[in-house]
């Protein structure tokens, strides 16, 4: 069962037109919500970013936060699953015509819910490995939209190269993952790259920032090197399907003697206690 | 009339899966090319940057030349309009779930039909205002791709601004237009940013070019300034349904004493030639 236009029908039934812009253009806005035991998990604040992100591109928001949450529970109730990844996409919505500028119209909202299998402790201990890409996304990262060509050939990419994550570099500066934050350890501090246009502020690294203040670990949102990343202490990186992962080998590089962290394991620890708030 | 996936049908009725990747992710090509006198122009050159398009994103192609020209004709005869602008798109195609990286899919192929209403000379010889605007979108530009999202902002601005077009640099640098190529004659020399990853190489750029021949005019593709293009002699755009359009004002600042220069006067004169072969 998904949800399409106001309707809660079976997805293989679920279609739009043509001249949907999402489809033309790649003119749409979307989010990722995970749910715990059938619970949205920080809706406000993923509700917040829609809005962001709209008024970024000026999509109306269609609906009010309380109708958001009325229509994302009543598709979760279609399902038996306890954990699941909710998908929620707007466009602008279906033109007369194909042209680049819009009218106002009915934005299309379409929603589904994919089973959330998060990886064990025991699995994510074994650390994962990622490469270092240039960053050649456009510079409005911090737009959750549809236009992601770029991060469909770095994610192909990482499948291509065996590796769980492309991680960005903008003038050497590292960004983001292709579809995750990045952090890393130094000298006891956490390092993150600052919000902004570069990356997209994500709800999971706002998620991780909140459990390293619980570990009385140091923040520094400053911007890093791909050289300072290769010399950390610890690597992570986060999405909201991952939650928190340590890679211990960047660009075949071994990171920490290829040890996942002692901060990790206590920053882990925090975030799967926030889950059950 | 349009070709939706081996079909000839009704436009209404054209409608795809919300599981393609065109609308989950902008992950598809597209192009554009006029007919003029029921005949498509220029095809071969326009068959051959899909291709590129394609390959630069790991579509396989869904059929050879003689199979495209088939159907592009076979879907001409259902027109009665002589001018038109073919639009044709491809994505991945439809997936079984929504994730980044990909499996090998069969592309959703679509096509449709719009009048091209050309500007007569007249029209043209009264000039054009322009705004310019930094370039932020990514470093990819020469894949004609739909993740259109920074063409789509930058159009609605013009028509915001009331302008014809949106000129682009990048770091002071004149890359091109959101839905154009940008040229300019100095000293009686035409300029146009070289083709890379900067620009999408258009095929009305590359018969502006072979008209500036005709004309005897000295090119040189070299990238130029915003303040080099704000102090031009001339300066025209160039699009399949613009065709090549002067431009008489920039950032509200007059070009050539806000009179169509005489270069130009040339080079449309070729072009329309051209569009007779």
């Amino acid at each position: 069962m998904v949800y399409l236009n106001g309707n809660f029908i079976a997805k293989k039934n679920a279609s739009i037109s043509v001249m949907d812009r999402g489809f033309l253009f790649g003119d749409g806005v979307y989010e990722v919500i995970p749910t715990y035991q059938g619970k949205l998990f920080r809706l406000s604040a993923h509700l917040k970013r829609l809005q962001n992100s709209l008024d970024a591109i000026k999509i109306p928001n269609p609906y009010t936060n309380s109708e958001w949450q009325k229509i994302l529970n009543q598709l979760l109730g279609y399902s038996q699953s306890e954990n699941q990844s909710l998908y929620l996409q707007i466009t602008r919505g279906v033109g007369t015509q194909r042209k680049h500028s819009f009218d106002t119209l009915t934005p299309t909202v379409y929603i589904e819910l994919n089973p959330l299998v998060t990886k064990t402790k025991h699995a994510l201990e074994k650390g994962f490995s990622v490469i270092t890409q240039a960053d050649i996304r456009w510079s409005q990262c911090d737009i959750k939209a549809t236009s992601l060509l770029a991060n469909v050939l770095y994610s192909q990419n990482a499948k291509d190269n065996q590796v769980e994550e492309i991680i960005l570099h903008r003038n050497n500066v590292v960004t983001e993952g292709a579809t995750s934050n990045v952090f890393m350890i130094k000298a006891g501090t956490l390092f993150t790259h600052p919000t902004g246009k570069y990356i997209l502020s994500g709800i999971t690294r706002d998620l991780v920032l909140e459990s390293a203040l619980a570990c009385k670990l140091p923040i520094d949102e400053s911007a890093f090197t791909v050289d300072a990343l290769l010399n950390a202490d610890e690597v992570w990186i986060s999405s909201s399907t991952r939650e928190i992962m340590p890679i211990t080998q960047i660009d075949k590089q071994v990171i920490n003697q290829g040890e996942v962290g002692r901060y990790w394991a206590c920053v882990y620890h925090h975030y799967q206690q926030l889950k059950n708030d």
